[in-house]
């Protein structure tokens, strides 16, 4: 069912800036396209949602979110095929987690009517602007936020739940080395790790550049209590494969239960590639470096989609990976993408038509 | 030194609101004075602070603040005394602090004279606005947070400085109910505890609101790892009192460095109260409450002052605090607040004089 499309109120932009845009040359997440989806959270209810020109929001200095980092997000893409009919990957999936993430933060849930409906009708919208270069998509970025006001620690009254997109090239550039990291952390017990919080993201940013001081491009975080269990990287899960074992680690309190991951474990289940799930240590991993059975090290989120790591730094020492000439990553990254551009068969309904 | 006070430009309001003000009903920080300091720090350099009107502000919906939690804060009081001579409680330390939180999030260092004499001109413009009246007192909140633009979670390239004050009445209305909390955390070793990081406080909503279901007013975090350590409190540091000696836990990178808390350890050195800063046990805690040797529990904070513990939960149990004739609670609340109030001297150094 979900709302009716006629009741979320729709206002144009006059002149579209979709000519502004090098589709040759993007960036990651830095040009918008026309409109965005806006809905606000007041007395106790959600507005209905409005598109509207993308524009500057404007908030009361006392506006909970620049006080008290009470905000959440999700990250989606959306693709196009040969015949420019438009595709998501598990947007309900991204819906739920967007939920956990609100509870956690004591934000109120969205409906998934206004989630899925707002959505898709924003993309049918802006439509143009989903890029058809290879590497390139629309990237998708719906978000919460306390707009309440006051300066008491507590949660807000009232929030404003909208959905920008931006045309986006790779997420990293190159090859991607990692330092696995001994002195910070990203999160803990009992925390909020496993919510697309914001905060969690601002507390990675001074590790992280001084990881990129030395050379890497992300940190590896382990544990907060003995630096020794592999957990993720800022914005990826991680799978190391040993041998011919594919390996990640468990999700936890502290990790992000990535859609990829999860999506890559059922691939390599389906290829009979072995896989596990369960914890990794540091110590294991630095061990099968130096035995030559570390075959590969990738990443898996939306945004990096799977990035092979090309090396990893730990206490001062580098450890090379090697290159192979079929490696998972690649196998599984073409079984990904085929289905998201729908160029093969999804056996797993994981594809999502955004239909006219 | 200082820039020049001339150098910060005012913009008056052209009708006051004070009048709309009840000072004799104040909440905490719901109400805010006629202006505000603004300073951006755009292109590697921070531009001018100018004093305005309080008004809204207006952000792309890219701005990383609404997406990373790259935000950081500080929370100070002004006080009159009756010659109305305003007073500030060791302000050079706030600024201090609030250069540590920046660092930790990736956030440029505001100079010490911005800071400084934004705050003091934004005093004497708005001191119609400091309460009078016993219990209030003029909230202040600086804050600094990320403008720049981007989906990229890296540190943004724009940042805005403000200054915004709230006349206000006490944090708590009435006793004060904690609970020792088990399951969830406030932060990770190697994490952002000790910063006044805006994502350190939206994480606690959900566990105070559970608290607060169940008939406490906050929650008194605990380690990540056991949950055996006493840390703080929402936005206060912890003592407790068994027997005759005050308790309080020493600051880590998971706890905030509270200037109340260094205070009151000073104060109780100089009263001869023995005062041991070291790790606090919940066991030993519960202990002494059964054994009836724990006299006092109380939180310090800017904010709440010092706000004595009537009872504690743990595990389904409470625990009531004795009423004494003479906490040191209050006999140290005293000597703080008259130090403040300039109604004592100050043999600490710790008050600041805002002239004219
Ligand atoms: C911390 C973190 N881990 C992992 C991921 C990967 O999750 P997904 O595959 O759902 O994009 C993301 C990005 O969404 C993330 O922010
Ligand atoms: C987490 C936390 N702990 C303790 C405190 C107390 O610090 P201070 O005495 O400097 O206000 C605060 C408030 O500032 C706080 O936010």
């Amino acid at each position: 069912m979900g709302i009716e499309t006629k009741s979320i109120s729709i206002e144009k932009v006059k002149t579209s800036r979709i000519d502004q845009i090098d589709f040759n040359n993007l960036a990651f997440g830095s040009v918008f396209t026309d409109h965005m989806l806006v809905c606000d959270y007041k007395n106790g209810a959600w507005e209905l949602p409005k598109i509207v020109p993308y524009q500057n929001i404007s908030l009361d200095p006392s506006s909970k979110i620049f006080h008290y980092g009470q905000s959440i997000f999700e990250g989606m893409k959306a693709y196009k095929d040969k015949n420019d009919a438009i595709f998501l990957f598990r947007p309900l999936d991204n819906h739920k987690r967007f939920n956990i993430s609100a509870n956690r933060m004591c934000i109120p849930e969205i409906p998934e009517d206004y989630f899925m409906d707002g959505l898709t009708t924003l993309l049918k919208l802006d439509s143009a602007f989903i890029p058809t270069n290879a590497g390139s998509s629309l990237y998708i970025r719906p978000f919460m936020f306390a707009s309440g006001k006051g300066f008491h620690a507590s949660p807000a009254d009232e929030y404003k739940f909208i959905i920008a997109c931006a045309p986006s090239g790779a997420y990293f550039a190159g090859e991607v080395k990692v330092l696995i990291e001994q002195t910070y952390s990203r999160s803990a017990n009992g925390g909020v790790g496993f919510a697309k919080a914001g905060g969690n993201y601002a507390g990675q940013f001074y590790p992280t550049q001084l990881a990129i001081a030395k050379g890497y491009n992300q940190v590896i975080w382990t544990d907060d209590t003995e630096h020794e269990y592999i957990e993720e990287a800022g914005a990826m899960n991680i799978f190391v494969r040993i041998n011919d074992t594919l390996i990640t680690g468990p999700t936890s309190d502290r990790i992000l239960d990535g859609i990829t991951r999860k999506s890559i474990i059922e691939i390599a289940k389906k290829e009979g590639i072995p896989v596990e799930v369960r914890k990794i240590t540091v110590t294991e991993v630095v061990n099968a470096a130096k035995a030559g059975t570390l075959k590969e090290m990738f990443g898996a989120g939306t945004a990096a989609v799977i990035s092979p790591i090309s090396a990893f730094g730990f206490k001062d020492t580098d450890y090379a990976l090697p290159k192979l000439d079929t490696p998972y990553a690649q196998r599984i990254k073409k079984i990904i993408t085929d289905i998201q551009y729908n160029k093969s068969d999804d056996p797993y309904g994981w594809r999502y038509k955004v239909t006219n």
